[in-house]
């Protein structure tokens, strides 16, 4: 079977398409033949090193997201059968209930390898299986980010209907999170730097949008959109830049999900207003097993489909990257995986 | 001013207008121009006697779901101003949090004198403001039916989206449970004895419907409709006549809102199913302000609007309860209250 | 090696001394040297086939609690290590979170084989590493009774301390619940038919001791003993026997861990005081590995030992059982497993 | 009758004992006699202007925390009865669930006159009965620093038997979460710069202490004394100076109890660490009426007493003031209040 490898060292060009032979699955095993990937931010920091020693070691496959179909199956597996449609999950370990140490080193994509490969060897524990109703394409859309959003929102947030949401920027886990917050009946107000995307984030169902180009202090303005109140939870992604706002943002008693890691300086954090106000800022990274499930009965319910911005051939992964690098897309940058015969 | 009381005995027919002196607000106090009240089976009963000491002492002001505009406040208010639309609360004393045996027995139609007069004196702190979008018929149907709806969705059974709730019949609690539930992003199983009104509850947004007098054994029905898995929350309103098939109908580890107490024989419940499936009941009394609050905040963010059955006269308390006892009506019987000079 | 079977027909005459292969450990699995069992009265009801189709096929290896040191590991196994000593839980499957059906068919003892044998094949994913200050039969004790009363009280009852925890009887179960519920700094009620254990529980640590011989109307006396207030949580064992009062001494708001499954008649619940006054009746069946987990690191801090009622050898499980059907012991029965050459 | 009042302006120098005029109850309010007070750091800044204009206006009755009482109750008034002894909650709006900005204006010793006055005048909900063991000068300590405790560790942190609680230096939150934790089961991991203190918190029950002076690097002795796990609740007190610590020591999914806001400089928060290992920061300020019953009944049921450093005369406010900031005290400063004749 081809895969693509990260090799020799952790440098986007040393990325190489690559056979392997095919995988045999143990007991309790299940071997997928990977229809497609989406890319997260993480993949991009991870091939280049970012994520030292927790990549784990090369060769890699890289990318933790991706969608494939059931083809063989190891003695005593009965969660899924030949012919089902699967998402692997970000921590392959992490069942359900509280995470621990062991489960947070089974991330696919650095150390374990990922889903860049025609064939894809796992334990039936680490799947979950997809609506009907979502393509390939958007079926590899939702693993981490996704989850990452429904974790925010519901495992941890536990927003109910007629809470205000606030969403920042469009990257795949705001995205989400606007989608999953309508779908929960609350009201959102999402903010980006171009009014062209405040319109797409309207069309999204963003009830309020906010242009923080032109509104650099948009906190005062959220808080104005709920009526003095407060935003009941925020889903930061931001961090240093924006984690000030986010905590005037949210209301006495209110949470603030704390995503963005994409680098940058050490933010400082409001004490006093964050003490004083009885703020909760919640750590959330992707979630378990039982949350995946639970987030693709909602998404079945709804018929919900996540947005692609653009989908790359399988020996395009470089570009792809770029692309998102680029910081232009809106929505999830897709990879196909070709059929193996 | 004018009031109707119920006077000597606990009879419906001992309802009499009568007049009473206009209320002066005191310390923390309000006096609200009463608009419009609903009528809950529980105000039928009442009027009969059937709460016992609960019940208070006669002369009372029955009825306790209504909404007036605040025409007078006592020194010190502050929640509340001149002109504002509001709700009495249920209980009076049960602001937030988990209530208590004193805060039980501030319900107003019993022993408090409740909304059935032109004026009504008030703490400031036992009432909630109204969305500007509901008629004064519609904001008089929240207080009981409502709230008990939100409570046991979104206060106890903390819903997500995807998640299945099966309501009973047509009562008033159960289409708020419908439409909160709808709200909330779940999949709603709606069952009542005849199509007709099975056509209705389809309308109101229900997903699936079942006839449970041609269906008696409807648990088997709800659960295939949830491809095996079982609902995740019965709102339970039948008592005996449904309780056991509402814990089949229910899935490992879901919850049974527990509503309904119109009398009947005591329910047997079957333990072993409850026990070995981990299942929960949890009894649903109304709620809090806090509750109140919240459910309001949601109505509003929604432009929800209740079901309205029939609009009675002030001088109609009777036929309307008359009419409630008849059990044809479909959604909130309202009565007017005449704006006082 | 030699192992206790259930053969040809589900009665306790049944249960013959028997030899089976030493089993050898596939990927992921481990096979444990049997210490130690402890007796529920389940395990009495399942080999004289009161679980029906649950109770899986004949020939069975009974019971389901038990400790044993690992002996030898299967590829791939990290969790556990040849030396420790763990117990099985007694849902194989049931790892963390919500439980689901494919996890309440792993039961050992039925349908899957126990652990009354020398030598024990179990995943590695579904055994706990036991404290070392805990004997073998000690640490036999816990599983089904020790997890009961830890999810029923920190699980899902969550109490605090200052809360007033009520127990029934002197059963595994009502013993644990006692000692957990001091742990956690609850006062603890205890009842009991007889004298001279309402001694011995106060001697485990309850502050208060009812005979409810001499006070069938036990709840009156509880109510009162909390000033009025009503009990947090009551541990509910006896089903039909003790509902009504369960129901009548717990607080408004307060929970009703229901547990007793010991067959009976179907027991009528007083429908009006659950809803009036916001009752909560959970299920509670034994708990998933990170409640058992959760247990042991609690067990280890305090130092916490089971009461323990007397040991049977491996050839005395019958006359263990009688035992046990006959009602008088006070603790755990413990059955030692000879050690393996 | 006297009391002391901040005159003119935020100085410490400006305390005066002064005469003003005895209140009189009115509908739903009550007078103490007040007995005795305990400082708090908040009240040192706040007679130096340090909370702004939160701090209301001047003249002002300064300090939050203290006992008195009941000698007269207005009419309408159920909740207490002349001859109770009572403590004033430090937020007199806050009763229970959520709060809102309204009950975050209602502090006592700024903007509202506070404790250090013969006879104060309340709203009959605002106060909470103290348990019969504790004297004046007991009960006096707890409101602040006892309930901030009580909502950081079992409100918002929801501990456990055998989880691990982390508490830093000997302020008053610090100690009275050690008490707490060692109360609800938890295993007490103690700091202090001063080997003497920690042999005091040993006394009172630390199950392990570090002198973080020897020890800067302290998070990695916390989690050794784990067992590598980490730590489930650090109560974080010291701001910037700790925060990093902190979040270190905590378990993957544990919690940081936000408190200390005595000023220094914007911490800076290790944000890939918080949102990878999915820490909660969770900022506390004080608690709820609901919560201080419930402390109180924890409290009666333990005899727990909390720790008193030193009783000041009434007349000797200043001084008092002094020795906190000099900081050398271990546990709560107290004033007594002389009885009014």
């Amino acid at each position: 079977m081809k895969a693509i490898e990260l090799q020799d060292d952790w440098r986007l060009e040393n990325l190489r398409l690559t056979e392997r032979p095919d995988p045999e699955p143990g007991p309790g095993q299940i071997v997928l033949a990977m229809r497609a990937a989406s890319l997260n931010y993480r993949d991009y920091l991870m091939v280049q090193g970012g994520y030292g020693s927790r990549g784990g070691t090369l060769p890699l496959v890289p990318c933790s997201d991706g969608v494939g179909e059931v083809v063989a199956v190891g003695p005593g597996v009965t969660r899924v059968a030949v012919g089902d449609r699967v998402c692997p999950g970000f921590f392959q370990g992490w069942l359900a209930g509280q995470p621990n140490k062991a489960d947070f080193a089974t991330t696919l994509g650095g150390p374990l390898d990922g889903v860049m490969t025609e064939l894809m060897l796992l334990s039936a524990d680490g799947v979950t299986k997809v609506p009907a109703h979502l393509t390939d394409d958007e079926a590899a859309a939702f693993p981490c980010a996704g989850l990452t959003a429904w974790s925010a929102l519901v495992t941890h947030g536990r927003i109910a209907p007629g809470d205000v949401v606030l969403v920042q920027g469009t990257g795949g886990v705001s995205l989400f999170a606007l989608q999953f917050a309508k779908m929960a009946g609350a009201r959102v107000i999402a903010t980006s730097s171009r009014d062209e995307r405040l319109e797409r984030l309207r069309a999204l169902g963003a009830d309020h949008v906010i242009n923080y180009r032109e509104t650099p202090d948009w906190s005062k303005r959220a808080v104005e959109l709920t009526g003095g109140r407060g935003v009941d939870l925020v889903v930061e992604v931001g961090g240093a830049a924006t984690l000030e706002q986010s905590i005037r943002a949210v209301r006495i008693g209110g949470e603030i999900s704390m995503i963005g890691v994409l680098g940058g300086p050490k933010p400082g954090i409001n004490l006093p207003l964050v003490v004083m106000r009885e703020v909760r800022l919640q750590g959330v990274t992707v979630g378990s097993r039982e949350g995946f499930e639970a987030m693709f009965r909602a998404v079945e319910s709804h018929g919900m489909r996540p947005v692609i911005d653009r989908r790359f051939a399988f020996d395009e992964l470089v570009p792809a990257f770029e692309h998102m690098a680029a910081g232009r897309h809106f929505g999830k940058i897709v990879v196909a995986i070709p059929a193996t015969a």
